[in-house]
């Protein structure tokens, strides 16, 4: 895309009101703007990274049958009623009154429209297993908002939610979802760790969660230095060196963002929704469920938090808003433009995802914005294209590369396949 | 996708409160569930194909230059009272306070917020035209929702918005997204009709509809029976038989669902809320607007709508959930599942979205399921399997064809390309 025809207010300063490194480069960016406390519009090249990531989640949901639907925002009061939610969830609970005096909440989270959505139909072990999600818009009203995209109002989830017949068939889709959960956050460039976890306010009997590791997260992480325990700071409250729990190695501490989520539900809601099904002896039964959470958003901000420097963020290649900024650093000469513009034109021809900065902008101005939204290469066409040569940037290592314009795309083809 | 593992809840008697075919068969088919009046669950069929009704939308809006963002639904008072629609938008609006008792709209159309969003970034003539889009989850509190997804409280909708420094750019891009929707509205196999139409509280000088010719159409479209003209009745109140106000043929009455509009705002946004920029000579100016709609899954529903016969949907294939549904008669028999599942797995190969009714369920119930949800091209494997044959059967002609195993994926590409 052409940046002219472009929206990307970026800015100069770091906005007083972001404390952390992930927020202020959304800000300064362009990413996102604040309408509201913890609310925000995904700008358009924010829009762009979340189309991304929540591709990955679809390929790997896909890839364990899961089914996508989408339900709505709007929840009647009646179903909370029926778990007793509606009362005891709290303040976090947005609600609203519809012009016929309807109460309704603006869901947080989906058990009990999806139960209802499937307790009619699954009403017996011949239809089950099953496993739905939805990738949509959330709302909480957070006490304290802060931190971005980190603990929002309004914010992009992806929930998903099984039902089985039996407790074995919930413990291999639990396990295809640790599985699923871990493959899309390696592809999205996360470093994160799976720990032992409480299951709150929803309820259910074994969870986990996903912590991308970050200084500023707001968790802390319980871990064996040397073993594989690790566990969130409500469930195993141990002090920095004390033996570990596993027996290997000591207890240390670290902390993390939670991305991910995975519980399994049990009965919970099937039992006060009445959400039965008849088993092979014709017995009714109570469906068994699990849930799985994946902050779509936070994902995003906790990739940038991980992933930036002074200058900027740095994009692993898998959700970068493009691929390759192509920067001719004097639009006003012809040939820098044109022979920018047919780069442009080239790289997209082979399946690249090309940003062209047509602005007329001076060059300082141009690379500090190419380093803010970090791109992970970018391609500078500067005066030595009167000689057939054109500047190669990787965003990841800083390397610099002097490039024949007749070899740029088999450069820049192989360059990215070594990519992060 | 393998249909033991979906959701697809078909019904087969006719639900009693939907008068209209369309709602009828996403009910029976299984595509959409109510929770409340006017609110629905988009069950996996019907969310498949609004993902292939937003791809061709965002590819003929990403055409034009479109910037897809995603903008909040939570809309703070604040920025409605700017506009004054805060009091005269009326119980359409839905409200809410959160706990610091701040009061919000839930978003029926984002003009304020997105004037908001500009307002600071577009201050130079150098910025413009601008031209944003998103697709999102709209609120509107609707007296009486009726007809399913034809005039719900909650719904999926495109709009955009589009910022200029003068009359003549914002012509040129009204012009451009009267071809966009020209395109998309054809590729998603709509018979519709552009006419002049009323701008409503929405505000503007010039604006035009978009009507998906049906029966059961809550507009009335009024138009020449040889000549250009077609006006929304609410604009041109002629009566049948007048002569036609362009002085070609007479005019006639047909009955329209409005499933697009396209407006000329002017600076009425950008008056109220200050979005001003400097022009070429330093002076302030309100930016001019435009904004334009799809109703996306009423896009859906219009076209089930056209497409339909007694026994169910009839898809074209641009929109189609899946292209193909291949059929075992009998999952019992060895053979014939053995070859189903090889077609299935040769025809996804080549690229085709295909549905494997691997079902323990009598012929009759996956006939008459496979007929109401109408994907273009189903493969029948049943007995001739032993002599290598199957039956293939295009739902829109209802043509049959005995195919050899060896020829099929050829064969079906062919009938393919020739479907609508």
């Amino acid at each position: 895309m052409k940046q002219s025809m472009m929206f990307i207010p970026t800015l100069r300063e770091v906005p007083s009101d972001a404390e952390i490194r992930s927020h202020q480069f959304l800000l300064r960016a362009g990413f996102i703007k604040q309408v509201a406390a913890g609310v925000y519009t995904y700008l358009p090249l924010a829009k762009r990274s979340l189309h991304h990531i929540e591709t990955i989640i679809r390929e790997e949901l896909n890839a364990i049958d899961g089914n996508e639907l989408l339900m709505p925002a709007l929840q009647p009061k009646e179903l909370w009623d029926e778990t007793g939610r509606w009362s005891v969830y709290g303040s976090e609970l947005m609600r609203l009154t519809d012009r016929n005096s309807r109460e309704f909440a603006l869901g947080p989270t989906h058990e009990e429209v999806i139960t209802d959505v499937v307790r009619d139909y699954l009403n017996s072990y011949k239809k089950l297993p099953l496993t739905v999600y939805q990738i949509q818009t959330k709302f909480r009203d957070e006490a304290r908002p802060r931190f971005g995209l980190m603990r929002g109002r309004e914010f992009i989830m992806k929930d998903a939610y099984s039902f089985h017949a039996n407790q074995e068939s919930l413990d291999k889709t639990y396990d295809k979802f640790v599985q699923a959960y871990t493959n899309i956050f390696n592809r999205c460039g996360l470093k994160f760790r799976m720990v032992e976890a409480d299951s709150g306010q929803i309820g259910g009997s074994q969870s986990a969660e996903f912590m991308a590791l970050a200084e500023v997260g707001e968790d802390t992480i319980v871990y064996s230095t040397t073993g594989s325990f690790a566990a969130n700071i409500e469930v195993a409250d141990l002090p920095v060196g004390a033996p570990s729990p596993d027996g290997v190695g000591v207890v240390d501490h670290a902390k993390g963002i939670e991305v991910g989520h995975v519980f399994k539900l049990g009965t919970k809601y099937s039992e006060s929704m009445n959400a039965v099904f008849l088993d092979e002896n014709q017995k009714k039964q109570p469906i068994i469920m699990g849930c799985y959470g994946i902050g779509v958003s936070r994902v995003m901000m906790a990739v940038i938090e991980q992933n930036n420097d002074e200058n900027g963020m740095i994009w692993p290649k898998s959700i970068a808003p493009f691929d390759i900024h192509v920067i001719p650093v004097d639009v006003k000469k012809a040939e820098q433009l044109d022979a920018a513009t047919k780069i442009y034109e080239d790289l997209k021809a082979v399946g690249f995802e090309v940003l062209l900065d047509d602005r007329k902008e001076r060059a300082g101005v141009k690379f500090s914005d190419a380093d803010l939204i970090g791109l992970p290469i970018r391609v500078t066409v500067g005066r030595g294209i009167s000689d057939g040569l054109v500047e190669i940037k990787i965003r990841q290592t800083g390397e610099v590369f002097e490039v024949k314009v007749t070899e740029l795309v088999s450069f820049i083809k192989e360059k990215y396949q070594e990519l992060a």
